[in-house]
């Protein structure tokens, strides 16, 4: 099935699952006597970091997927106009690994190295590993993986000059900024979510040994909402700070989704049309002081209510907010620097994809914030200029890290990752 | 339901969900003009870290648990004759707390530390949050939460003399161990295990908040397993290295099992019968050179296929290896070195009970080796000494970090984690 925003947003199918094989090879040396290890070590060709990766071939016996084994073996293609894990419906577990370029990765090694990323992406969340996967056993179930790739600035200008579109670059500086490089910027961006923590350490490795030749890593952030299972499906997230988070939302089914977070521009970056940008920002939460806040408080921070997230001005989740309403002493019912009224947008334009998730690592919690957009400088900035401001809950959470990313165009079977980039 | 190693091994029961509350809460100032925050703070008093933590009224609305949710209102009682979390179904995600005694911690305020301990984890276990909790929503969905409570040897002695077990200590040093301090020893365990990150993520925090008057965080380690859903129930784990690992391993229903594990001590550490012994390293894994290694030498290494964890010497995965089995040549099937033959106990009195997790943070993969045992001493070190001198496996892994706890005795509804302790 064929990854298009407008059939398949929901789309999974069973991969298909090879046939286990036989289970016993010949046997080597090494059985007896001698130093430990000595005799292993028959090394696999790295087919995949020299070549063109391709599919495992049936008789490699990876587990076979059945139906009655749980969500595992449930893929989502990534083929289509537009990449798999941006409208694909969230996932329980989510990585965004960050590469910087090698300097001698050129755009030949850049040719290779998104051919080589091409069919890890193709192989791994299908269920079907890449040929050098040594451990064909931990991809085979896949449990909705997709890997989402982006490029930073210095990407592009390693491809050439004059085909940077404006936003890709680090955005504006925020007042509250408390911004570490720990978490900021990347040349490469790869995104792994997936119902299973296994599924995306194995991916993440396998990606990760593949294109050592041509990048570095730079940094990681892990991320995870309630998992899969745990909730009633469609439900939407919650974050650390106990709030439901994500309700108000573009809906890509909606018949101008299209103009709020894929590229369509016809200039210089013509070869990112299908593509979008991609804002992420880490976002420490000081829960300690947030939870001795009254919950009237805490709800009145963001204007809706902790136990279901609906309006302080009555309804249920999906009710829209009352920005006018007043209570009985004519105050209004939305506090006036309420996170969702300083957030909310009169002007379509301005609209953000957000797919946020949840990080608590090494002592410090938050929300890994993420946004989709034609344009940050249009989109994500002004209403992060707002929330800079004023916003209530600017006392509980601070920005750390940054970064911009422009998500690729998708592609079909045949098709290449990066392709219109590389072929202006 | 009571969790008693006879009874409930499986045993899981849906948390009585309090009915939903009103959904509105009185206003209080702050609502307009202003600079931001100001007025917010009406605190809530710390209960729980001040005094008796209780179980939370029905009025504080929670989400209500439906048997359409999923698994997440899923509940498995702490109180028995042992703690939940060691023989309980292994969860998907797990989290390692140690924390130091601080300097002024004495017998009087243990026994404050305890108590709250034991509020907390009822309340947290059965959904129920504790008192002081305010995202009780975070609360509400424990999918399957279990908190496993250990001491190290310091917090023994800041009781008082004469109490410790012998293996209540650092173990001895192995050649291979490259251990570091970052994830060595602890006063105080606090184990947290669910099928939902989440739930680990707001449990672990609450007892954090309400015991850090008594202690100081000293080392966080984070696993997960194939997580609840992907798999068929009861499917042994895999392994980052690919592996099924966890095969051969004592059962709880077996008649003897509680020679294995359980503390039945009558001498000077008597408090700590019904508890256990737990052994917990972090083993890193050299993924990068395992997977150069061909797929017959990896199946050697271990003994066992890769595809399903069977024996090398057939059957399935639970066939019992025959370590006898020669090859036509005349060579033994299963190498000298494998692990599993190394590892392999001859002896009962020496078995353990392993529970390990994958643990990939940091840009390092590996196990949280864990154990549970009567005597450390006696079961985990004569096999640990056996595998430093020789193990095919040696060459792709590093034991990190290490630590030993006493895993305290169960309880029952209205007594006490750590009584047996303090009361001697
Ligand atoms: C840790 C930081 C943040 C937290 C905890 C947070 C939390 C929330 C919550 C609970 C809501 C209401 C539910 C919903 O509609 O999703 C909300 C709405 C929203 N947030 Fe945030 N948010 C954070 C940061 C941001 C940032 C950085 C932006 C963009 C710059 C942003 C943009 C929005 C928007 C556009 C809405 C919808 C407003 C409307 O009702 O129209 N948020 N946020
Ligand atoms: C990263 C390090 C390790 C890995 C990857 C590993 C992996 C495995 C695997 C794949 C098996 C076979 C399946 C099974 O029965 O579970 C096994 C068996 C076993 N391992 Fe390990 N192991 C490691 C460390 C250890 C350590 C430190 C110990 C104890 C000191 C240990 C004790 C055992 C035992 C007792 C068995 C069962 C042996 C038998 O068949 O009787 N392992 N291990």
């Amino acid at each position: 099935m064929t990854n298009t925003a407008d059939t398949n947003v929901e789309a999974v199918h069973k991969a298909a699952g090879a046939k286990p094989g036989s289970r016993r090879f010949d046997r080597r040396a090494l059985l007896t006597g001698g130093a430990a290890g000595v005799g292993i070590g028959a090394v696999l060709g790295l087919g995949a970091a020299l070549g063109v990766p391709a599919l495992q071939g049936a008789g490699e016996d990876p587990a076979a997927a059945s139906t009655d084994d749980g969500f595992g073996a449930e893929s989502i293609s990534c083929h289509g106009t537009h990449q798999a894990g941006i409208v694909t419906p969230p996932a329980a577990h989510v990585r965004y690994v960050a590469y910087t370029l090698l300097p001698e990765t050129d755009k030949a090694a850049l040719q290779r190295m998104f051919r080589i990323i091409t069919g890890d992406v193709e192989g791994l969340t299908s269920g079907a590993a890449p040929l050098a996967d040594s451990e064909p056993e931990l991809a085979a179930r896949p449990s909705a993986l997709t890997i989402t790739v982006g490029v930073g600035p210095a990407l592009v200008d390693r491809v050439g000059a004059g085909r940077k579109p404006e936003w890709l670059a680090p955005l504006p500086s925020f007042e509250r900024d408390k911004l570490s490089e720990i978490h900021g910027g990347g040349d490469l961006l790869v995104l792994l979510q997936a119902d299973d923590p296994l599924a995306i350490a194995h991916a993440a490795r396998m990606i990760d040994r593949d294109i050592r030749s041509f990048v570095k890593p730079h940094w990681t952030q892990q991320g995870f909402r309630q998992t899969r299972g745990a909730e009633k499906p469609g439900t939407t997230m919650r974050n650390l700070m106990g709030q439901v988070d994500g309700t108000v939302n573009p809906s890509p089914k909606e018949k101008d989704f299209s103009s709020v977070i894929w590229a369509e521009s016809t200039g210089s970056d013509a070869w990112l049309a299908g593509g979008s940008a991609l804002v992420v920002r880490r976002i420490r939460m000081e829960l300690d002081t947030w939870e001795m806040v009254d919950r009237p408080g805490r709800e009145q921070t963001i204007g809706r209510t902790l136990s279901d997230g609906a309006p302080l001005t009555g309804g249920s989740e999906h009710t829209a907010i009352d920005f006018d309403a007043k209570d009985s002493k004519g105050l209004p019912v939305i506090p006036s620097f309420a996170h969702t009224r300083r957030a909310h947008s009169t002007d379509p334009s301005e609209r953000i994809f957000r797919r946020g998730a949840n990080y608590d690592e090494g002592g410090e919690s938050g929300l890994i914030f993420a946004c989709y957009q034609q344009d940050p400088l249009r989109q994500f900035v002004p209403i992060q200029r707002r929330l800079d401001e004023l916003d209530l809950l600017n006392e509980w959470v601070t920005h750390v890290g940054s970064a911009v990313f422009a998500i690729l165009p998708g592609f079909k079977q045949g098709e290449q990752l990066g392709a219109s980039l590389l072929a202006s």
